[in-house]
């Protein structure tokens, strides 16, 4: 009875950036939002095919689109991959069944994996706005979802994505439980297991709120961009592989999760957990170590706090047939000296050089994650494993192994130096005492990274150390002197960054 | 430290209708964006003089924007209020203090009234985006407010908008906890209660979901966006009004939670509460009357439901000093026969002018509701209200007053008809059960109300109506034959929108 051609306008991509977001822009002289009283913000189902999508509406009154066309923003427009004036069909969406479990949940009921399934469906397809995922992690926080729930969740979130196989038994992983500048052990720690012999396919991600994430990192000594196969034959040829985590669509719902977790601010367990648990169990994993750093100022501020996240780690981990052992680290202070994509590679390739000035705490950490890992595949005795990692590293083999990583994806590269530099100076005699991770990655990030690939902060002090007046804390590194003065503005307005006790 | 001038672009109003989010638009090569980080959907601080927004950003690639140039949607132009080619500052927002109360609420912790205020005078301000939206009403709702933070978050709402005040000490108002279409009373209840003599301030929503609000119904027969100067000059002439309570920002915030509301599909008791009084207590009004319809297809569902809320609701009341009562009625069927602007006020006029097939239904609880009111101000002894109602209702004066009403709001007019209709007709014998107020609200809205303001639905029958197969349920109306087609097509695909018992 409906007449399809009446509901039909030609798509035109208009060149805006609406990020995650798929925005159509329609002119409002238009007679389908007349007919099927559509407003701005509405949100309406746009048909090619046997594509659907659901996007977000925005009424434009100048030329920008005339009557009869329909602009699609970049997101929109990636999702339907379509050409330009294809006929595009608008309806109202279907009511989505999912939303009726996030009200459920909303109500205190527990979720079962069916309807856990049915949310992380619709979140992955892109049908949810902001509004029904941020009521999805409120509902799901502060201990609201039980044992059973956080399994489901996972099990949902695996299933909703690719899954990697291997062909070998024991296949290993790492994770850190985020929020230490300078934690880059993973670059360090995969040749080393690789050129032990073991399996580690390790998926990464980008920054989101930090100056750089591990993928970050990498990314200024390797590609990092791969496809599923092409991934796939570093790890079969290698061993082991350091790749951005988002090209590979594991657990995809993550992404999208963790944006507006983000924004929250907070740290729901049940979320963290299934986020952490499914990325690995979607790379194939059998047996992950979990960094869990502690401190003042990264995310896991309390032991207590840790201990029991730890414990629900590998009962979960349990559950879906995944190996967790936990380590509670120090996360008092940044590891390492460099924070930022560049700067942070400089420290690894010193460590994995054996530099004599590569810095001690990230060898140390890099050595004990490695060995812990080893241990917990079961081909290294219990004991044994710091000792294999440390003679894997100092023999060349983890060098060799991470060149040739490189050279599998893509080709090995140099990191850029920055052209800007200011040097932060005690203001007084004393020693160092607390460093402030947050405020430090902040400046960081004002100065350009992860953009900036070769912005950052260099950190030349740790606590506990004598310092005069007027000696060295850190180095501020920017591409562009504007950056570097953001970042000096901002300093200049915080006391205590890097706190000096008399 | 900070160079403004680098950080500034000239605004430009570039024709998008993005509702009430304020969006911005920069050109992807513009300098601000990379000194200063900012990304699609990044929330930026935009500065005209001493005043502030918070905007989302687009990026844009083509010749919509230049760089140098800030587009501004219509949400985002009118909050700045500023001219064309002004230059505005751009930076990044404050962290919004407010956020960490959402936070301590998503973590059960029960908020004092500052709190509240700050996160309502945050919202107000524009500085939300959906998601904060969502993460509060979701922390607030299946009664994790308790009766203080209901109080609380109450006065926080009225404050944070205009209060009108008044002469007299007894104000009354009247108010429906909506749902139950062609529900006009408010239009027949004012004019009695003013020809009374008591003073009826009365503001009203339009329709968010529904086919009409109030406001919408009583915008066919006189304007009812008044400035507030205007409002009070009606009523201290008229006794009473009936006008849109947006443009008197009583309770800014209400507007902008419900709608999200609506969209989660949630009522949360609490939020209801203080949406409900905080517009009485800002209108003015020192005794209220709460109608709340129960019925399986309206908001209300169960007796039960309704007793708690109407405790609640007086309680609350009593806190912020307003007198309420609460009725419990019938929801099970909508009131009168039309459904739509200009068909819900048919019917108000016949009850008015006291014709002869005026609804009885309408009419019947007109005069209850302004009996009670009545009792309620203390002007007529109990028991004497509906009689005194009736007289006034039956004499004409109430009929005079309601013309005297419209014409200070700025003139009467004639409601408009539809030029298409179509009549949907038994499909066998019976007596008429369950009338499913939803589904025939969708259909008087897929007819096109209330934007056309004479599409609708004409209900012909009641319950325990005897039907013969071919005699009419209900006629729809629409102001275009597009939207007809659309209404019909919805019937056709649905059973038993009127049910027929054997």
């Amino acid at each position: 009875m409906i007449d399809h051609n009446k509901n039909t306008l030609l798509i035109k991509r208009i060149g805006i950036d609406t990020y995650r977001v798929p925005v159509i822009y329609i002119h409002e002289d238009c007679h389908i939002c007349k007919s099927e009283g559509f407003e701005a913000l509405s949100r309406i189902a746009v048909t090619i095919g046997d594509k659907t999508i659901i996007a977000t509406l925005n009424i434009v009154r100048d030329s920008l689109i005339q009557d009869g066309e329909l602009g699609l923003s970049d997101a929109a427009w990636n999702l339907l991959s379509a050409k330009e004036h294809t006929p595009a069909y608008l309806s109202h969406p279907a009511q989505l069944q999912s939303l009726s479990y996030i009200r459920s949940k909303i109500y205190d009921h527990a979720l079962t994996e069916d309807k856990f399934s049915s949310i992380i469906n619709d979140i992955v397809a892109g049908r949810y706005e902001d509004i029904y995922l941020s009521a999805f992690i409120t509902a799901c926080a502060n201990g609201r979802l039980n044992l059973d729930e956080v399994v489901a969740l996972t099990k949902s979130m695996i299933n909703a994505g690719s899954q990697l196989k291997w062909d070998q038994d024991v296949v290993v992983d790492k994770h850190c439980v985020g929020g230490l500048p300078g934690n880059r052990t993973t670059l360090i720690v995969v040749p080393i297991i690789a050129a032990f012999g073991l399996t580690i396919p390790k998926t990464s991600s980008r920054a989101i709120t930090s100056p750089a994430g591990t993928a970050d990192t990498m990314e200024t000594l390797a590609p990092v961009t791969l496809s599923t196969e092409h991934m796939q034959r570093v790890v079969n040829t290698e061993g082991g592989c350091i790749v951005w985590g988002g090209a590979v669509r594991l657990s995809p719902a993550d992404d999208i999760l963790i944006a507006v977790e983000r924004k929250l601010d907070i740290d729901s367990e049940g979320q963290l957990i299934a986020s952490v648990l499914s990325k690995k169990a979607a790379a194939g994993s059998s047996h992950v170590l979990i960094d869990l750093p502690v401190g003042p100022t990264v995310k896991i501020r309390s032991i207590n706090v840790a201990k029991q996240l730890a414990d629900t780690l590998v009962m979960v981990g349990n559950e879906i047939g995944l190996n967790v052992r936990t380590m509670i680290t120090d996360g008092e202070q940044p590891v390492g000296r460099g924070i930022g994509p560049a700067l942070e590679a400089r420290d690894v390739l010193a460590v994995l050089q054996n530099k004599q000035d590569a810095p001690a705490d990230l060898r140390e950490r890099s050595i004990v994650f490695a060995g812990e890992v080893m241990e917990l595949s079961g081909k290294v005795k219990i004991g044994d494993g710091y000792h294999a990692a440390k003679t894997i590293l100092d023999d060349g083999r983890a060098w060799d192994k991470f060149q040739a990583i490189c050279e599998a994806q893509g080709g090995m590269r140099t990191p850029t130096t920055a052209e800007y530099h200011h040097e932060i100076t005690a203001e007084r005699d004393g020693i160092i005492g607390s460093i402030d991770n947050r405020r430090l990655s902040l400046v960081a990030k004002l100065a350009g990274a992860p953009m900036a690939t070769a912005a950052g902060v260099d950190l030349h002090v740790r606590q506990g150390s004598t310092i005069e007046k007027g000696q060295p804390l850190y180095m501020i590194h920017a591409e562009a002197p504007g950056e570097l003065e953001y970042a000096l503005d901002y300093v200049a307005s915080q006391k205590d960054i890097i706190l000096i006790n008399h």
